[in-house]
């Protein structure tokens, strides 16, 4: 081969994708940290007896796991919350409640027809070691205002209760239709019931449970308390049923309506997950947000017209390499004063190739100090949008360009 | 086994070395960008023959090399070099210069008793695509400003060319010696100079020319655009060799000097080794920073007192079930004027145990909301250095944590 290509499943990140990328991490990274959520990172590579027996065949068949070089089973992380029951038991030590935000990629060997990435990066915030129901509702609060903050102003949080299920059905298989009445009508998940030997009355009996549900004293705690903590956009649903059979209490799902992109974050609380993946017995809960998706949704819908490849706010040109000097120095003072600034590295380049290369970066302003400007000691500053010029002094480019 | 430990030779990050982490890279990043480089991810994984036969056959025996669920041959990167190398190849469109930094892990088996890491994290700035003497200057001028940015004020960076030691020696036996004179005695060097075969008088001759070494018309070219630039810690030094034998002009390394921590930056010019690693033919120039040796420097000799593992400036704590909501209603005021700030999540907790979280935690101010405050609608705020307590409005008590 020796092609230049990623791998299958694999992506690079462009400095564009990456603008964008460096943009909703650290919006979210701000509202995590605004609630006391701090930083954890663990490795890339794990032992496999700490990855294998945690998610299941399936998942198991979808892990990269290899011998290295000390014959050790090693596996590729599969996702953030084994490593964190990993490192809860291996610093008992840790302040409890610990309230963990995790930004990192995972690896699953998915079909990648589904458009599905075999590297993904995951983003959790996890609150362990506190039965509160206060940390469900701040779960909750972070999850809107994270979305406020990402600039999306129409998402409803659905949130259910596995309790309030368990008084509808005890049946996985009866939970797994009702999981699908946001994509499906009453009637098809009725005819899916009917095919699994679900009797009419029973049917009859599941709906008028659900119709008739209200949210139990412990949720209605939930939604009272993200009131106080100011989110607006709650909604009880009793067809939530969420996929993953950890959960023990409240569980919930963002879905973001205009534009319509669909479900990006999902969590709920897991009382006994921490415990039976090896790790202490604490009781937690959590939310993970669809990082990928999210960007790769800003990204196609064009969300944020305003991104740029560059942080770059000025190029200046060189004129000639006598003047090369000039331009330096230029730049060391902008930079002092805070600005972003490139200074065109080639002094034998033409004015019009410097142009176009700040065109195609989109640098939004150049200046150029030709024999003029150089004697009179000032600028000429060009827009590039309008292509306006003027002449100006330091301190006028300076508050210009800012 | 089945215990809570990570791999040999990989670390967990956890919240006080995040919090390290994290400003050693917003610092770095801030200064990259502010000199037009923009940010570039590639894949933790590679396809096998992307990384095979570039580096040697010591470094392949370090690489972690398996066959994927596809049965393909892939591996875990071992530097950022070689995917730069693809990604110039794979994208023909990138505008030139691209100047790109990347900050990743990489991975590499090495003998853990030497205290390496086998996940290491580069930090790499490169300039693809020019010849201009300009690029290796503003390699020196970022080196400078970053190291300035970080809080360094005692440094030096070395610089020297290959083409001036290709004056001296030609030979790579006698090139190794040399490039030990920063840690070894002259006369050890002679000594082992000696052992290699090279005669008295040639030794001789090679110390004579290294003493009278002046920089080259380029060198003094590129020490004098950093000058222009700002830099003012270079020093020449014909001793400089660097390891890597894929440079082909300018070379540099920064040592630290105080506190003494060694070398901290190492790169050079190399304008034929992404050809070499199939990638196009573009001249280039960069530096790597030594990330880790970094973040564990400033974390052992406890260079920055002032790091926290949290961000939170403030926990409000909760006076009793009663009184929960005015504590989880000012958590909201106080994010809301841009405070981090944490609500105390139990709300039945003594407030002994409160004050204890908040101390554990390092957060410094702690919000007391009882019955009386309540009523009176103040709050009384704990200094939890100094043990100060006082009673404040909203507004007194914003401008305070600020």
């Amino acid at each position: 081969m020796n092609q230049a290509q990623t791998l299958k499943g694999f992506r690079d990140f462009l400095p564009r994708q990456m603008a964008i990328r460096n943009r909703v991490i650290s919006t979210l990274k701000r509202v995590f940290e605004s609630y006391g959520f701090v930083e954890l990172a663990t490795p890339t590579l794990e032992y496999g007896e700490i990855l294998l027996g945690k998610y299941g065949e399936e998942a198991e068949k979808l892990m990269y796991l290899f011998k290295d070089q000390g014959n050790r089973q090693v596996g590729l992380k599969y996702d953030l919350t084994v490593p964190l029951a990993r490192v809860m038991a291996q610093y008992p030590n840790l302040t409890k409640p610990f309230k963990r935000y995790q930004i990192q990629p995972v690896f699953r060997a998915e079909n990648t027809q589904k458009g599905r990435y075999r590297e993904l990066y995951q983003c959790d915030i996890d609150t362990v070691g506190t039965a509160s129901l206060s940390a469900d509702a701040e779960t909750l609060a972070v999850i809107s205002d994270s979305l406020l903050a990402l600039g999306f102003t129409d998402f409803t949080i659905r949130v259910n209760s596995r309790k309030i299920l368990a008084t509808i059905t005890d049946s996985a298989a009866v939970l797994q239709s009702l999981d699908k009445l946001d994509k499906k009508s009453v009637e098809e998940v009725k005819q899916e019931l009917t095919t699994k030997g679900v009797s009419e009355k029973q049917i009859t009996d599941i709906f008028a449970k659900l119709e008739s549900a209200i949210p139990d004293a412990d949720l209605q705690k939930v939604i009272d308390l993200a009131q106080d903590m100011g989110v607006t956009y709650i909604k009880f649903d009793p067809t939530l049923v969420r996929g993953l059979d950890y959960y023990t209490g409240t569980i919930f799902e963002t879905v973001v309506t205009e534009p319509k992109i669909g479900s990006i974050t999902g969590g709920g609380r897991y009382d006994n997950l921490i415990r039976s993946l090896d790790g202490p017995d604490l009781p937690a809960v959590g939310t993970s947000f669809g990082l990928d998706r999210l960007c790769d949704v800003i990204e196609e819908l064009n969300l944020w017209p305003d991104i740029s490849p560059t942080s770059s706010q000025v190029l200046v040109t060189v004129f000639s390499a006598e003047l090369a000097t000039n331009s330096i120095r230029l730049g060391k003072e902008l930079r002092q004063r805070g600005i972003n600034c490139e200074v065109y590295l080639d002094p034998e380049a033409k004015l019009d190739k410097q142009l176009k290369f700040a065109s195609e970066k989109g640098i939004p302003y150049v200046v150029i100090i030709g024999p003029e400007e150089a004697s009179r000691n000032v600028f000429r500053l060009k827009n590039m949008q309008t292509g306006d010029q003027e002449q100006l002094v330091l301190e006028e480019l300076v508050s210009k360009i800012r």
